[in-house]
């Protein structure tokens, strides 16, 4: 399957409309900073002056590891299957958000190590029963990769609304993202390699001796698609899949932490356009989003030294969308408001 | 009228109960950063273990500023009384973001420098037509000074509900907050005095001397009381009032940007243990803001850039607050959902 056809939001014609609109709101110009250009980019992605946001989708990607056989988790791998569990049971703390924000919640079963019992909330995708171990062999094949990234189109094609959040659980699945960032940034693994759940020194010294055996175990890696299946993972590409399909759509992509990001950046070398639709919700306290996010030239909303995945920061930042959006809606003109403008210096 | 007794929030007991609750929800610990330090501030305010937020309410506290004669603002002084008309006719951001939030709003006229037309939700509390300008005498008279704090204390008294956001309109009053902040913490005018609504740099440099000025003709008011007469202005000292009250009667304080940050920063000169119940809703644009949270240990929710005053910064963060108390409420522990912990290393 081909990937999906993305325009970028350029438009000069409405930009400019847009821009005027911000401007002569009864506030001096940029004084609602990061809300202002959010409220560009969601006019810009919706093609139209009034933004509407409509029945938000969070949709958690779980899938295991080969990788956590190696020590880089301070959590066992059956801790995914759990949380999963834990998910559908409404006890995580994405179901706290979701419901707090209503959110529709899906958690899809991309390659979790387990066989899941059906739930109406449990989409049942699973490539296989997670990934290969990276230190030894790519962890998927390349037509596990291209199934994966399909499975993740026909998963959104099937969703209501315009907005997608993104999320994820994987035990190891810090070790997968970092990975990819180092192969399609040129970091070095010292840079892109965190802490995760929770290693101490040792651990994490012990983490990035791992992960940089397994970069050099696959030098020949270096096209996007070659990464995310030498290096990936079944949630990641899954992800990635979903993202191109939204952006192709024109919904708008809320992208969480630094798992969602490693996904965000793939699905941005395979289509650079798909950007133009992500809104990056937090920075993340995992060492290596921060250099992402910079890499990406994206400024996030929020910087709660959150560390938790599941698309926690995606829910986080939500109504600050919900605020642009009303802004851009309500506020009154300086001409409509009769209230004086700048004075002239 | 003296100041309310304020009691700290410490209490040795609570706070571990708060901590362990935090601790064993199905996450790694610390893994919601800020919003588990909110949890527990919040818990500690309300002295209990499931925190329960009621009735939000947004007070702007509304002043005009004699020291604007001199120029520091980029905006003419009937702004401020048309901004308030505007919060009345409900299309000013504050107002749509008190709508979307669910916050109740009131206006209170401290010292507008015209005579505002009786509306439902505005508060005649008029100290005067706006201060003197600092340049040439005290802001105000001591009594003046006494009187708004009263006057503050008094609005906040009437107000249901356990959370107070404290916003405020007037021109020039980022001139007040610098003064204010300068005295009160050492700062340089240097440091203290940013582009408020939009200053050129020859316009900022023209504020900072006479902001240079106006310091040094009042060389002895030091203390917080005196600071403020002779500094501050009426929405600022109104506004101390009302924070120093809420905080008496236990109630969650969110401190909007940098005149907001003022008003805090008296109100912790006067009763350190106001500082409690404060939660900093963001860092804004304006010069001296992030300096001011750094000299009251303040680390702000929100970093987007803002520098609209009126409280918007606080409406904003309000939607972590609800986070904060619904993890802590609806979030499963380990040992309720089965999930396994971390492992030794």
């Amino acid at each position: 399957m081909p990937l999906p056809r993305i325009d970028l939001t350029a438009n000069a014609d409405l930009r400019a409309r847009l821009q005027h609109k911000i401007d002569h709101k009864t506030k001096p110009q940029g004084a609602l900073g990061q809300l202002e250009s959010l409220a560009l980019q969601l006019g810009l992605i919706q093609q139209r002056e009034a933004i509407a946001l409509s029945e938000p989708q969070m949709v958690v990607f779980a899938a295991d590891h080969g990788i956590a056989a190696e020590g880089v988790s301070a959590f066992p791998q059956a801790v995914t299957v759990q949380m999963v569990g834990n998910m559908l049971a409404g006890g995580a703390a994405i179901n706290v958000f979701a419901r707090q924000h209503g959110f529709a919640l899906q958690v899809v079963d991309a390659g979790v190590a387990a066989d899941l019992p059906a739930h109406p909330q449990l989409q049942p995708r699973k490539i296989a029963h997670g990934t290969q171990n990276i230190c030894e062999q790519t962890a998927m094949t390349a037509e596990q990769a291209q199934a994966a990234l399909d499975a993740g189109m026909a998963v959104l094609r099937d969703l209501p609304g315009n907005v997608v959040a993104f999320g994820e659980m994987g035990i190891a699945n810090t070790s997968a993202a970092a990975l990819l960032m180092a192969r399609l940034t040129g970091s070095s693994i010292a840079d892109a390699t965190g802490r995760g759940t929770g290693l101490d020194d040792q651990q994490l010294q012990h983490k990035r001796a791992v992960l940089a055996r397994a970069l050099a175990r696959h030098p020949d890696a270096t096209a996007p698609l070659d990464a995310l299946a030498a290096l990936g993972g079944f949630e990641i590409a899954m992800m990635t899949g979903a993202m191109l399909q939204a952006a192709s759509e024109r919904r708008v992509v809320l992208v969480d932490g630094f798992i969602a990001g490693a996904a965000a950046l793939v699905a941005q070398a395979l289509a650079p356009a798909a950007r133009d639709y992500m809104v990056f919700c937090h920075c993340s306290n995992e060492q290596g989003h921060r250099l992402l996010l910079a890499h990406m030239g994206a400024q996030p909303l929020l910087d709660l030294g959150l560390r938790l995945g599941e698309g926690t920061g995606a829910l986080l930042a939500w109504p600050l969308l919900q605020s642009a959006a009303r802004f851009l809606d309500e506020m009154a003109s300086f001409e409509s408001a009769a209230v004086s403008g700048k004075e002239a210096p």
